[in-house]
């Protein structure tokens, strides 16, 4: 089968089309023929040979996709081959992949692969940072970062559609923003026009955001402080802005802030298959009834996946970056 | 009735005893004749005229006691006077008191008033970042520094006769960690002889803590890190080490970690009253039963307050210092 190998670290053009052997499904893991994946942050910095919680996937690449079930290992539940399936995955930049069983998501009927190939990476991620860990209650004010990337767009209406909360999104664009306001944000901010931490406060009377989804790190860090409320929580999903910033502690004590760090990608297999599962159970039929939708920018074939690294990499994408492998999906 | 005064921020001498009139119990409050109460460390910063949290409390100092109960207020449930109470309050420094009736706690049988008094504000706090913030679990692996604090050696206790942790301590001298193990400590570290970072790594054989608790801030910072476990909570609790650190955002990231910071005195009068229930609940029949116990440095008579305050930031004690109203306590 066709493959994305990355034979070295380096730039797109270090994304090779190779000839590898099609997986054997292990026990309680379904063959995928791949219709559609997606690009992800965390397969550029692979790419690049980055970051130690990264280094497993260097050689492979593709973290999610939307398939077609070809062959059902041994103790895989109620799976058959022919169904349509989405997920995680490890190696998905392929014509044929393996999936854990537990943590697959059927498809919804009204989606197309390229639309299901949307949802795995982000929507897990943004429902796993907005209610496993930010712990978003009805009705509390939720300050989104990046509003129309991958996440930010799954998290703008995850936050707005299931738990009706104050939404107010920065993104670095007019038309990023008026997408973002289209999805149901309440508020949008021009990081480059305005300081976002004074319009929080505006906004909020000064009372803060209750939960912040950060994908910037460092060059936000005392922003993001000033922008929390009493009791608020940070989670931090990425570093995209520096790593290193100064940190007065006492200002985490003073408004008895938490902060949390999270990566999905490294996560344990048990904990992608409860995410997945409770992602399926809570928010796919949400997809069904049309309530909330996959957000695609762009779709390039299998063989020009550097052009979408490269696309990824300008920040021009609003909502997710797809391969599609053969001609239609 | 005699109170200690604060009229101007400064040093232990600024702690003047004057007349002042008794408070009068309002709706929901009992009047208490106060028996005995402590110093925390709230309180010489309120003294200092430091922390915006502390502002409200720099005329009138003491934020717990144990006492009788004086004088019922309407609505204040089952309360009747003579019954002896413990908890925490606001100008605690007094021959009288008032405190909300819903947060106050019976003191069991087997204590003396100075015993009591060595209890709301450790073991609350305590418990609150043991199990409200740091969501311990059975048999996992906690840091406790300042373990011979009075904090401390309330969380030692917790930590291993409700949760069966592995409970690690930091201390600065022989007799502290001495004391810290007899209370059931697992593993101590002189922090002034190794470096606990090291020690932590050692103890759990690379696995680390998943729990730290911490009051020196800056100067353990990178330290904390190194010790905490994947998936591991670090809860904040003062910064006597410094407040300004660098942080490299991206170790949040890699062990996502979780850094709440957090203070119980300025918490709202709702929290306080339901964090003194569930204590009252779930701890208090472990103080009956002598397998928790309050733990006492030193006694000053009311008078003598100042010198109770030179002890608390000499660091030389060893659990609770107490002050006593009247002869016997």
């Amino acid at each position: 089968m066709k493959a994305v190998v990355v034979e070295k670290p380096g730039g797109p053009e270090e994304l090779k089309i190779r000839e590898v052997p099609i997986p054997t499904p292990g026990e309680g893991e379904l063959l995928v023929r791949v219709k559609a994946g997606a690009i992800n942050r965390t397969d550029i910095l692979a790419r690049k040979g980055g970051g130690s919680a990264y280094k497993k996937a260097t050689n492979r690449l593709g973290v999610e996709m939307a398939g077609v079930v070809e062959e059902v290992g041994k103790q895989a539940g109620a799976w058959q081959a022919g169904d349509k399936v989405m997920g995680l995955v490890s190696g998905g930049y392929a014509e044929y992949v393996v999936i854990p069983a537990d943590r697959a998501m059927r498809i919804p009927d009204n989606l197309s692969y390229i639309e299901a190939a949307a949802i795995p990476e982000v929507f897990l991620t943004a429902y796993q940072t907005l209610y496993w860990i930010g712990k978003l209650q009805e009705g509390e004010t939720v300050l989104i970062h990046a509003g129309a990337s991958g996440v930010g767009t799954a998290a703008i209406q995850l936050a707005k559609q299931v738990s009706k909360a104050n939404v107010i999104v920065t993104a670095g664009s007019a038309e990023k923003l008026a997408y973002c306001k289209e999805l149901g944000a309440d508020h949008v901010i021009d990081y480059k026009r305005a300081a976002f931490e004074q319009e929080v406060e505006r906004i909020t009377d000064g009372k803060g955001a209750n939960l912040i989804l950060d994908f910037i790190g460092a060059a936000y860090w005392k922003k993001n402080i000033q922008s929390a409320s009493m009791d608020g929580r940070l989670v931090l999903i990425g570093t995209l802005g520096g790593k290193e910033t100064n940190v007065d502690l006492s200002d985490l004590m003073g408004k008895r802030l938490q902060v949390t760090g999270t990566l999905l990608t490294p996560r344990s297999d048990a904990y992608k298959a409860e995410l997945s599962q409770e992602l399926a159970q809570k928010i796919l039929p949400l997809f069904e009834s049309g309530v909330i939708k996959p957000i695609i920018d762009t779709v390039f074939p299998l063989e020009e996946i550097h052009l979408a690294h490269r696309r990824m990499e300008a920040n021009e994408n609003i909502g997710k970056i797809i391969f599609r492998v053969g001609e239609q999906a």
